[in-house]
């Protein structure tokens, strides 16, 4: 991955561990069930958009280099592990 | 696609509508709430598996000749859309 | 369920099966892999759209006649099936 | 909710946090992108573990009283709550 998606993935990873700290807080002060859950919803969402460019940023180049290289196995490992995470995605 | 694929995804999308089919029965028949939802939830997961099927082909297909290719505007094109379609699937 | 909530269900399945026959004949003219898919992620996101009306509909209906009947092992099983299809809606 | 399901909420995010302080490092020793997704998504999936214990609370709490009240303003807040719960699980 390239260092700039790196960063950015640090930074929103920080800031979900960070929002999940308040959440715990909120249960804490035993806070209305749903406000929790809607909080706990929106650091799923923010968890996905990191995953969202940390594949881009896969795709961009580990993957265009396996695909671009004469190891057909190689490259069957790495295509094979984009439709696995997407497959995940639809069943967290 | 591939024409494996492509056959195979035509079979799972005439057994989804027939099971559509089946699920409208269930309704008219005033079946019970959540058996109907876990039917339609079965539903999404077999589509669910029909999209696996597909991405998989195309990144065997077309992502890897747009990635072998010189056109970097198209290779552009073909890798966003795979993140595009990553995006989706974690809120459709 | 209420009729209305019955009626509208049927009204969106049949028009999924429709979509769905037609995503069948993209696939026999071979059209793009990936506007096949997010036609098909259209599709899974009008059963939400489904579920989601009978769901409010069973809340109002079969729970809300559950919460206040006298036996409890009815009540409990209610309120259990709401929880695992949510819990699935996490993972179809 | 009750303090059983509080108690167990805050030991899994205070869990989802430490795993996610996890994946940072994972990142800033510049591991593999789809390791690092794979982490991700499990911590995805062990909030919906959190969030699902919590709603099957809510609903032996909040929503059995609110069903049983006469104050049927009430009732429609906390069913409508439910649905949108749903909704936002469908696509977050």
């Amino acid at each position: 991955m390239d260092a700039k998606t790196r960063e950015d993935a640090v930074r929103r990873l920080k800031s979900a561990a960070g929002h999940l700290n308040g959440i715990i807080r909120m249960l804490e002060e035993d806070r209305y069930c749903i406000d929790v859950i809607k909080q706990i919803q929106a650091v799923q969402a923010a968890l996905n958009r990191v995953n969202e460019g940390i594949l881009d940023s896969h795709l961009r180049t580990c993957v265009t280099t396996a695909i671009r290289d004469e190891d057909s196995a190689e490259r069957e490992r790495v295509l094979a592990e984009i439709t696995e995470v997407f497959r995940y995605s639809n069943k967290p």
